[in-house]
């Protein structure tokens, strides 16, 4: 049986211990530096900036989603899917699809247009799956990064400050 | 004579120009829904979610930038730059890259380790002067969307709400 509910405080160490194993499936663990008190503070505190849902299937923690408001100058507010990840053991049940329609409908009551996320480009079981949802793909954007010695070097340029 | 500075309410009109003549530059001005209305409310209402820097060119309105704070669950806050645009006219004097200095030094004094933009991959100038400032482009990540039908459909899958 499956309910899905927002996240609370007292749900941060299970999502952590979640967006762990995501990160493992995605290979990118060594990415991951959001800590138990980061996520509280961003999540669920005075300036939160997103939300959690949680997913139960049976009364066991089977998954969760993490989303915020984004904005778009052409298309203005919009609601971003950081994350969709149901764990393992628990997949094949449509509960991905279940929590997705969730933050869909979340979308629709705040008066969105759209929902937009991104999935790694070896992920076809993920690319069928939000295919057969008719999602789009926005195959003209590169996503481009700038950090580290690159991002001081560029900040470095200005000299009037 | 470039001078940068924090865009303001009585910068919105220019702004929303701005962004419509950067929506015909990507070929994109049929997407365009924010109106000056919805400029001023997401930027410089109580709740804003976004910022915006006004380049100025010997007193002459030359560009502007746009960014928000965004959430990754695996890299917690970073900045998003949502536009760059310098104005027709006005290119070639380095103010673009300017600008970028100045939003990737608000990004270091607020502690992010990162700035992440879009760029499209037909825009090659844009792509070689992003990879000369050090950026990397992440391949593996594509973008996704659901609107419209679509959306409406996802929502409408839930039966208990």
């Amino acid at each position: 049986m499956l309910r899905i509910r927002k996240a609370t405080l007292d749900d941060v160490r299970v999502l952590r211990e979640m967006i762990l194993e995501f990160a493992d499936f995605e290979k990118l663990r060594a990415q991951v530096k959001t800590t138990e008190e980061s996520i509280a503070r961003d999540g669920f505190g005075e300036h939160a900036l997103f939300r959690a849902l949680i997913a139960e299937w049976d009364g066991k923690i089977a998954g969760y989603a993490i989303y915020f408001v984004h904005y778009s100058s052409f298309e203005g507010q919009g609601l971003f899917l950081e994350d969709v990840y149901v764990r393992d053991g628990f997949r094949g049940k449509g509960i991905g699809k279940a929590v997705m329609a969730e933050v869909a409908a979340i979308a629709i009551e705040r008066g969105f247009g759209a929902m937009r996320w991104e999935v790694l480009d070896w992920n076809q079981p993920a690319i069928a799956f939000y295919e057969g949802m008719g999602a789009t793909f926005l195959h003209d954007r590169k996503a481009v990064q700038i950090e580290g010695d690159a991002l001081r070097g560029l900040a470095a340029l200005i000299t009037d400050r």
